[in-house]
């Protein structure tokens, strides 16, 4: 006996079919076209088996809605990746395994798919994690923006501290890994198709290695925070809230590239605020500073790292910043997002 | 110093913006009013740390768009918890910790989303898995259908067994744990507005409680495995073509309700391929059955289990069935599915 599988002109078509989502022989033959010879055997399982681990773990997700799905310096695929385990690292933990769950609108070019997908193993390869389980959904057209993907990580610590705003104390060191504001004008500008005189690159990169490095190293960190929704401002923001302090930063001290500030000045943004997918802020205590920016120097993606400020007490849960006219303001979150859809 | 919190009127609308996607105060209050009450703290974490776990650990994603958002028997959020821990316990484990990734549609009522996390919370209590992380996109109105949600998933496996396709031998028995064909026919009639004369309702629930029941009275399960997209058939076909064994099964022993057995033969569906999200089957030695039936007997979600059938060696990746007329017929996996959308 042989199985029934007779030539499906659908199939033809080179884009996602709804009955790709059916659970049916469609379904298998996109797993095996598509995501198999990225992804790896995983992407079919209900679950997936991992070894059991020595420590903590860290759980994250993260869903991908980003517009356009192609900009200069990643996708949505690496980005989800990068997004990922960068949370992980951000709780000081090394990402080990993730998930994938698409969600893709019928009439999708397989093609796109296929560049995508292949974007997610490269990213997921540069970041020392595996790809372990997978999921897939099919929407009708118009109902979901090309495709959509949430990326879930789990990391394990090999430490027993607990970084975040409540380790961070009066007279620390706030650092800087990298310059603001790129990911989002990039994605702006790829959206908008604007063209700027000198191309403005996604920051979009795993941090995991640096992050390592410093904790391998014996450095006391204090808190990790990403930059990625509402940039630098926000994530300041949200660590002196939550900590109950003062963060001080000099605003000249923070790097900008001259594209991306000059985009900011046509458009009416406060770079401060734009998203990054590739940098972050490192608070510790003022003797640990110096260690660490040499350490993070180390790294092609935190090359620029340079202190910005420091922890004071007064008043409680403000973020102030001293401009390069010698003035002070108040920096608070947005309402919104000055960019939609930039992650 | 005070933070300058102004009133929004768009706050005022009791619908969802793109704003409130956006990292700032908007979506903090989202958090806040939305997600904090129903499941607890994590919900604004980028990140969770979890306590060390003995054993090895099953991780699990799974997407949910299905269509219409409430149906008899369930939500999106009910139908996400029980269909993300059921993947967990057909890997014999333990599912525990949950994440939440939702992608919302610019203008869905507040209160919908209320609703949906209250539903959430309510099947995660019962299945004993706590909600440690979450994520929040919106996107415009259009690019979505309501919303999305994404819910990934860790369990321990307290066993060294391997579960799977892989460990079923010639001469097992096949159990199915309750009747077939709830689940697709109650959301196709939601998104109809079909009325039968018999309500029928979805049998979306945890099958974690049973599962863990049979595994630690020590009963040798060979393979589990739940019923979603493409019904009790396409998950036969699976484990015969993985087993590379010949599954046959007495298509008058499989429970089908009068009320999903009238409701197919009006539509020309066939039962066999009409989704579950609360039913498995069970394949285990042929001397484990009636042990294994008179445990699962005893929980309400699997109190209908039944024998339907024998694990055979040839042909190798065949699923037939002997039909109430005494002749046989070979189940194939559709292409598609009958009905899209039904998780």
């Amino acid at each position: 006996m042989t199985s029934l599988v007779c030539p499906n002109p659908f199939e033809e078509s080179g884009r996602v079919l709804l009955a790709h989502g059916g659970g049916g022989r469609l379904m298998h033959r996109l797993i095996e076209s598509v995501f198999r010879p990225a992804l790896g055997n995983a992407t079919d399982l209900d679950a997936a088996v991992l070894p059991p681990t020595n420590g903590r773990l860290a759980f994250t997700t993260d869903s991908f809605v980003i517009k356009p799905l192609f900009f200069p310096g990643g996708d949505i695929g690496s980005l989800a990746v990068h997004g990922t385990v960068n949370d992980l690292a951000m709780m000081g933990a090394r990402p080990l395994w993730l998930s994938v769950g698409f969600i893709l609108e019928e009439g999708l070019p397989l093609e796109t798919l296929k560049r995508i997908v292949a974007s997610m193993r490269q990213a997921a390869q540069a970041a020392n994690v595996q790809v372990v389980v997978g999921d897939t959904k099919v929407v009708e057209h118009g109902r979901c923006d090309g495709l959509y993907v949430n990326t879930s990580g789990i990391g394990v610590l090999g430490h027993d501290r607990v970084l975040g705003p409540q380790a961070v104390r009066e007279g620390d060191a706030i650092l800087l890994s990298g310059d603001v504001g790129r990911h989002g004008i990039a994605v702006l500008a790829a959206r908008n198709e604007l063209e700027f005189e000198v191309p403005v690159r996604s920051d979009s990169a795993s941090l995991s290695q640096p992050v390592l490095d410093l904790l391998e190293a014996g450095v006391e960190v204090h808190c990790l925070r990403d930059l990625t929704r509402g940039g630098l401002a926000t994530a300041l923001v949200e660590i002196a809230r939550s900590s109950a302090l003062h963060l001080h930063i000099h605003e000249e001290s923070v790097p900008v590239q001259d594209a991306v500030r000059g985009a900011c000045e046509l458009l009416g943004f406060d770079p401060l605020y734009v998203a990054n997918e590739g940098c972050m802020v490192v608070i510790l205590p003022e003797a640990e500073a110096e260690r660490a920016l040499t350490r993070l120097r180390q790294h092609e993606v935190t090359a620029q790292a340079v202190r910005i400020g420091t922890v004071l007490a007064d008043p409680p849960g403000a973020v102030t910043t001293t401009t390069a006219l010698g003035s002070r303001r108040v920096l608070d979150m947005l309402s919104g997002e000055q960019l939609p859809r930039i992650c």
